[in-house]
């Protein structure tokens, strides 16, 4: 294709990019395709030929449109907002028009000096001092591992340089809370730690956050068995709850073992840009770590999660290579970010975040942040005014645990009940809320925070939960 | 921004796109900006108040660009082609727009379900048989880690579910080619089996191929010795010279101690595209793990690398995550492909894929992969035929790996004054190539196929390899 034909077709496609961000809250918020439906539009020989853009367009809007869910839609609530602000995407459009290719500095020094500066200024807007050295990393899924990497080769000083994991004597065990992401188990485990030695400590009944005193005792039970314990996971803002575990107790507990510290903050972070909200995150300067994703709340669109790390050389030391066809004579003066993280190669993903924070600015961003706050708080005090309805877990940033609780329920019938009427709100199509068991009870999760969201959109929702806890048809 | 603003600026940035690339042959095809450089350009406080998009694209162009390497240009014959076929770039942008969350199958099951057709449909591209189960990773460092990974569970029967590697007796031992990527070494260490346990094999010395014969040697002796050989990586087009691993013999090898085989076939996997090429990759139907970069030679966008699996099972088994508020009424019917890799959250990246061989067809992909083979051909007939010149390996594919040899210059000299012809052909601009040290020697890698690089464009190469190493001036 030449570049001509490119404008041709991009000129068109981004209208049609407009006129499908202009109608998103037109179109169910959970995709209803069945399983197997989109594949079956689309499956069948590789093309050999071309097909003309509009073939293609037409099955994307016909096919793919309707096969995702719309978590761009003011009806969006469901697990943690996934904002992809017009800004980012332009960045991201920038980035693949570019085609850069990021391996070494070499390769695209333009494409490690962004990063530096927008990780720079995300760290500075959220109020964490320059101790602190940042990159970009696909999802915390990913920062978790590298964390759990780090903290592996810290216990056992650089075993990876000797005989692995495999030939240590006694047993390293990671930390994290009852409530910690599904991705933190799997960074221990796929880091070769082992369920074993994975202990997920116990949690205040209230608060949801981790039991420093827990904390203590397990820890102290594993040295006094002859384990080592190597790190510990603190969450701040949990996927059920946004419950924030007590990190200067934490990192004051993990220090008398020398264990590392990770704060997995993925959705949380962007509240670190509120001034108000930083004594949520007081501590984080003692732990090792710091991750959180722009691609939630604060909308930069996916992938873009942050790690930060205090120890550059350590973290280096652990993840370089440096063969022969990667060296340069500028090594030694340049960051080289294919040593921070487990992809050699990597896109410009700092463009998406350099075009979000210039062409919006910070303070529209914290506005943003600061209306979800509000909405969250005013749902809050629907819910708790209301009988027979429950706010299960403290509201600390834009996410409201609910359950509904009539009287006449056993405690059976009321697990299944916040399932059933949560599906009932989804099948109108209005609304997609996601429930979770937190700790042994269903609660219904209403994540505000997409971008197009606004009061009144928060309030039409109160209202069909209220109708769909109470039966009433939905109306589709 | 509202989605008029956006359609409004998205229109001035794709034709900013076309120009670019348009013009891309115009510029060094090496970014010569100083360490330091862009990043003195842009930093700054964080940006509080908006910008405008002129200011922002007029960064872009004056700062941006020229801190990039050239990788769309003509004259790129550095590492390995890194194409970004504009057909794909497309797609790209349609999934920059759509702004899906693929994090379970009801995220966005169209996310999934694409991502399962152009899986398929590259695998009968490439004349696979469908014992093979495709997903899309970032890379093939990331890939190679999910494959050690799996190969360390399976070794060890599971040990993620018990105490972890650290509680294994025995040392699992890793054997790649001393030709093998660098992503691979890095993959063993942080999988956890410890740099004591991977064994670097000795390659044919005409052909850089791994010597069965000495993995043999080497799997025996580990054996005698206590230790379990888990997992070897074959590599097909190693990053050097393009050399291929005879996988048909490492396979049998590796079966008789039960170890994983992964194929490494990053860069060469297009070439499989090609009939004629097949017979280069006998014997990856008996490997456990494939892995190829589309983003290579290709041409679709960086981030896109395939890996292929068989036994998906055991892969999920590995790498799964099932938490309440992941879980769905459709689960055990639907590809979860968060269980399929490491991070859980996931970009459209097939809709890269999908716009890149329905709008260009798989004709013209081999098609223009025929041309480069052919016009490496040429050159390394070129260089055969010309005094004090050698080609330092076969030319399987596209990359030729040239020496020039004065007669008069010792062996200290003739090192050096490769690096130094090259520098010399990078100065001017007009070509980037990249230099690597191949058993001991320094080569200069010509590494062919950059989309736009036609036969004119080599045989200008040529003359400028030649002036260079001759010390002709370079005319900028």
């Amino acid at each position: 294709m030449t570049p001509e034909e490119f404008r041709a077709a991009a000129h068109e496609l981004v209208d049609w990019i407009a006129d499908y961000r202009a109608s998103v809250s037109d179109r169910p918020v959970r995709s209803e395709v069945a399983p197997g439906w989109v594949r079956d539009q689309l499956a069948g020989p590789p093309p050999e030929s071309p097909v003309s853009l509009d073939t293609l367009m037409g099955d994307l809007s016909s096919v793919v449109v309707p096969g995702v869910t719309q978590t761009q839609s003011p009806g969006y609530y469901a697990w943690f907002p996934s904002n992809a602000a017009l800004e980012s995407v332009l960045g991201d459009i920038a980035a693949s028009g570019l085609g850069a290719l990021g391996i070494t500095w070499q390769s695209a020094p333009a494409l490690t000096e962004v990063e530096e500066v927008v990780t720079d200024w995300l760290r500075e807007l959220c109020g964490l001092s320059d101790d602190w050295h940042g990159a970009i990393h696909d999802t915390a899924s990913t920062a978790c591992l590298v964390a759990m990497l780090v903290a592996r080769e810290r216990a056992t000083g650089l075993s990876e340089d000797r005989g692995g994991l495999q030939a240590e004597a006694s047993p390293l065990v990671v930390y994290a809370s009852t409530q910690a992401h599904s991705s933190v188990p799997k960074a221990v485990l796929l880091a070769g730690y082992g369920r074993d030695n994975l202990r997920l400590v116990p949690v205040d009944p209230v608060t949801l956050a981790m039991d420093p005193e827990a904390l203590r005792r397990l820890m102290a039970e594993d040295v006094a068995a002859g384990r080592r314990p190597a790190a510990v996971v603190a969450s701040l803002g949990t996927t059920g709850t946004t419950a924030f575990d007590p990190v200067t107790e934490i990192a004051s507990i993990a220090a008398q073992h020398g264990a590392w510290v990770h704060v997995d903050a993925a959705m949380a972070g962007a509240a670190m840009m509120l001034p108000e909200c930083r004594p949520l995150f007081a501590g984080v300067e003692g732990a090792d770590s710091f991750g959180w994703n722009p691609h939630k709340w604060m909308g930069t669109i996916l992938d873009c999660s942050l790690l930060y790390v205090r120890d550059v050389q350590l973290l280096v030391r652990v993840l370089s290579t440096n063969p022969s066809y990667l060296r340069a004579a500028t090594d030694g003066e340049v960051t080289q970010f294919k040593d921070w993280g487990i992809p050699l190669g990597r896109r410009f993903r700092s463009l998406k975040l350099w075009f979000h924070l210039r062409l919006a600015g910070a303070e529209s961003i914290r506005a943003r942040l600061r209306r979800d706050r509000a909405n969250a708080q005013w749902l809050a005090g629907q819910v708790a005014g209301e009988p027979d309805w429950e706010v299960c877990a403290p509201v600390l940033l834009q996410t409201v645990c609910v359950r509904h609780v009539p009287p006449d329920m056993d405690s059976q019938a009321l697990e299944k009940h916040q399932q059933e009427w949560a599906e009932r709100v989804n099948a109108t199509g209005r609304a997609f809320v996601t429930p979770a068991l937190v700790e042994g009870r269903w609660v219904v999760r209403l994540s505000i925070g997409a971008e197009p969201t606004e009061r009144a959109d928060v309030a039409a929702l109160w209202d069909l939960c209220r109708d769909a806890a109470q039966g009433v048809a939905p109306l589709g």
